[in-house]
């Protein structure tokens, strides 16, 4: 692994002592070999909106999709994709990343405010993930035609569907370099071959999914913070064998991802010190930032809003300037 | 939920006592993102035709396809396509909506007369609906060629072909962006894993439906009744133990729709009462309007034509300018 | 059903007692929804060629696709294509129907003469119906380059390859708009689910695949006559109990393909008087025409023309000026 | 010439004695040979919109191009598009024309109010008018995009540059075709030869350009009022000695447009006695409507709309149904 | 003219006496009709960079393909791009506008630092003007590649060629407009026929080039500032005799922008205070900001630092919220 850029302290919020930490550095952006459109964009996420400095902080809103309805329960207001969008102007997030659908009927009145990643592909949580595969529910164009920064798209890492989910994102990938549009993928192991592999929260799983995001064309790949658990001993060696602590585990991930920069997860509402602690030791590993939705808008505005200060107060700890 | 309009009360035509009901409003057309063209022709749908006053009262005439001639017997006369075309223009719908054989060989006589929403993909109700998936049957073109003021899509959320379904829908939806023409789209639960999960009329699977067609970009969405049953035991939590009243289940699909109109289907044809108080619940739950086929031509035109005047008097008491 | 336009009596050859019979009349040609081009074509073909009057008298030869040269055994002449070809036009026969190879081959020197339907699908008969399937051999510009004036296309209504059979023909429908060429849909039921439902000669799928042929934009649509059998028992209601006469089953499937005029397929070859009772009771029914031709060139030429003859005496009893 | 449908009288405003008038009528739309698409929107410019009863009544405002500012300060209200626009809705026109730039950015706001007929090109009247030739400032997919109901083109008659303009307008014609988007042609003599031969006033280039629209393929034809004068003799013969009335002039140029509907253009601002004097005149000859720009929107809106009104008078007086 | 928003007073850096000033409004972004793409883009530029509050500040640097490298000797350091490239950087322009070369070759270290206008059409000054036309020399894709935030096109209004120039406009308007970018219009009389109306700086010329703009679909047009002159007579009546201050001149042109942006050129270097002063009557008069090159990076750039310090506090005084 590379070497640690410097060492400071932290404290875990549930009350272990101090621990000396590693922070690893981010890729430089004028090293990522992007050309000027994607570059120009995707500076303007980094630096000139959410927490700036080189970070991102994106709030995305595609589980009405993904999962349906059922999300929004926890907070009656987030039905109503409006919350979202005034959730992200309010907190100063860097983008907000979502589906033509909420693009096209909410985002005229933010146009400008907030920028926007479009989220290209998606399915239903309805039949069964075991071919997963996400077919497009947008194009590159309509990102550019609508003033978005960034495009997203699910890579089903492992599915028996991989086939035409590379070729899909073969078009995404080239209509993106032809327009300079930065592209955000959505790493994701699954399939039935991953659940005999560790399953997909296994480090052999994500670790493997940042790669192959990395090799098909990424420029920031998007991550699940990979969990230890007894599964890991039917990963391949050395996974199955490897026990690595959590930081390490994701260090490697974000080794792993090379050039293409790290957005971590945030999944399930967990508790808002694991949250925090979580984003601090994933920025220390060298990752870029965090693309929390359910974990910021399962909550009353104002409750989200104070949460969103705390991540830009950490954020703000790992600004760097452009390079 | 969104706070009501309006208090009033409703007498269930069955002879109920009165009740009081809330009034939600629907989405004002200034605030549905949509493109001159589209705002254009579903502006003349809801104000110029039919019962006007944002309303819309659509005669579907599809079933011959996806159902066969046979929903015809009950009403000889109906099998003629000329007779619901007269019955749209001497009921005053707002539109009729069906594919283009019908449109092509129907539709010039009546051209300006009644509105026209060309359903673009449909199927037959032969083969299973276990893989439910609704081809193409005309183009976005064919819809501006002919002088239609909208297209219909039959999206069948949770199918196993919904990988296909999702990208057909991408082409329609991206050409009639590009000819400002406006989307309704049939929003069905349908397949294996739906059945499993409450079935294809449950609060849940109705619920998810309209999000999704949300999402992926449509302007008006519509959507069957959730009909409470003892299946709704195998729906995901929450909406498992939800057992909210029809009229609060249907306001919960309102709400999912966000800024895409609602319109309700008829289905089957019901008793005339039980129909109407139907329709109140669905306007007072902030639905747009109602898409009512067997229900009205399953019957002789008198009759059809009685039932459709006290639809417009129910129209009326909903009738909203312009906004 | 609509009034019938005439009564008269009509003798069955074989020498059962008059009996009255209902005339129901064609739709005229003026109501069909026409572009120039498609009505300038099928009226050369109802009126300037074969027995006129607004009938059509078809030959077919696309059995050697279909079936294979096992057809052809019966008269060994009519392996050469310019057997059928010779017949046609001494037949004077309204229009030949076959494929693109039989076109290009045989064509040249009858062009002018015997009026070209260009059959765009087929496939052969050597699989299994299940997932019936007929993919293109030509294409509506192949029959505008030819002369042609129509376009075949067979619709395997029910199979469970629909979805790629309508896709297919919404090309070739869009072509034949834009190029002004009248399409002849072969409606055949086929397909598993169409077999436990009474199976593909029921009235109840021969009556579907009308509907769904006039649904899909046919300008004309090929039937087989339905004939009833123990096996209605498992069509949907009502067919299961219907119990119509041969007659008033026909009149049905005309009722349903409303505007798309009808052809009756002559099938395997029968007695001569069966052939022509059903003629007539076509004919009654309202069918514009007929597409026979096992029955015809499964003979010898001056055989068949003897039998030709026949069949223009019989049109020429329901010969009606254009409309 | 044709028979008149009725005679009755009419009084010259100026107050000369009542002679008795001819009307001719206008050809109905059943017989204009118009696809659907096209059939639904001239309808509604000709019923639902504006005096109805198979009128128009049409506000130009292409003016600011085609002469520049200088028509604006008779009026300097004039020189906002929106007062044109607001003109045109309250003062119930049947379509306002105008060049795409003030479509885009004016008509949202109005859409679906005032009808639109998005003028395709147009020239500055900066250069001599020698070669005159307008090139394109949109296209039909535009006008279709914006819900246009129809799409104007002006063909400089007679100009040395007619091979490039007659070629522009194949394009238009063609897609308009396609797109079922009816097609109005400003038919404009013009050029050094067209001077030569009695000038672009005279009988002699107004009924030919009337004519030229009708053989390229207009649905609508916009003329200028014929205009005798000592330059008459410069034409051909007969030309050179018909003679004519002013009403006969025009009756026989309406007869030269023969099913291309006839709309006369206001030219310069005159007096309001001559104005409505040539409405009715145009009118009895079987105009269909008129095209005023600079008449009405050169004075205040309160006197615009008072003539307005003045003109609805008129039109009622030659309602009639659709036919 | 439309009632000043606001009278204020203004001092003229000469030291003439104070005198009132009115205010003009600028058109609200909200109204311009812009899709999101456009308005996200122009928003940027009128709020995110620069001076902000809803002005522009562009610094042009395509006079090395309009009048060659002349233009460099007044600066030296000037002839390299990379001066005016951190002159626009340092001194924090709204955006920098030139050619594809300069874009391609500069632009990638200044990426996401200074907003970019691609100048689309040029054309060198070694030719007589007399048919002035200036052909493409990059793309809207172009643009939208390298991650301009909005395009420039020259249109020479009254040229003889406006033929071409209105055709090639045509097509990167619509390239435009389905892509989302913003379209700078440098809107130019040029040609014999504008010298022989009062030439190319007339208030006819400029008022007129302005509203072409508009009417061809310019969101923000580009013109020089009207001077008045003894040319002035032979201008089109009422301009030959109009005799506006230069402020009410500059305020007719603001007018015939209507919802077109307008932007002044800064043409020749002039006195600091005269500039200054030209900039304080345009934006009173409504202008949204002002666009100079050559006054700019015709001196060192700590002068060029100094001037643009003065400019941004002028602009400051002008700044609106978004509306």
């Amino acid at each position: 692994m590379s070497e640690p850029m410097a060492r400071t302290t932290s404290t875990h919020p549930g009350g272990l002592a101090e621990i000396p930490v590693r922070r690893f550095p981010r890729p430089a952006l004028s090293r990522l070999g992007l050309s000027p459109g994607k570059r120009t964009r995707l500076k303007r996420l980094l630096y000139d909106h959410g927490p700036g400095g080189g970070t991102l902080l994106v709030l995305p809103i595609d589980q009405g999709l993904e999962h349906g309805p059922v999300d929004f329960f926890a907070n009656p207001e987030s039905l109503d994709p409006q919350y979202q969008y005034d959730l992200a102007r309010e907190g100063r997030f860097s983008a907000i990343a979502l589906h033509i659908g909420l693009a096209e009927k909410y985002y005229p009145e933010f146009a400008g405010d907030v920028p926007l990643i479009l989220k290209l592909n998606g399915k239903t949580g309805i039949p069964s993930d075991a071919q997963a595969f996400s077919p497009l529910t947008g194009t590159v164009e309509d990102a550019v035609r609508l003033g978005a920064d960034a495009v997203g798209y699910t890579v089903y890492v492992g599915s028996p569907a991989q086939d035409r989910d590379f070729l899909q994102f073969l078009g995404v990938r080239r209509d993106a370099e032809r327009l300079g549009m930065p592209v955000v993928v959505w790493a994701y192991p699954r399939g039935e071959a991953v659940a005999k592999k560790g399953g997909k929260e296994s480090l052999y799983a994500v670790d493997y999914a940042a790669r192959v995001a990395l090799e098909l064309g990424a420029d920031v790949v998007k991550v699940n913070y990979p969990v230890a658990s007894e599964k890991d001993k039917e990963s391949p060696p050395p996974y199955n064998t490897l026990g690595l602590s959590p930081s390490d585990a994701f260090r490697k991930v974000v080794e792993s991802a090379g050039r293409a920069l790290v957005l971590v997860s945030g999944g399930e509402k967990v508790e808002d010190a694991d949250l925090l602690h979580k984003v601090r030791l994933s920025m220390d590993a060298g990752a870029t930032g965090i693309i929390f939705g359910r974990n910021l808008w399962q909550r009353p505005k104002a409750e989200a809003l104070r949460l969103t200060r705390e991540l830009h107060a950490i954020f703000r700890e790992y600004a760097q300037p452009p390079a």
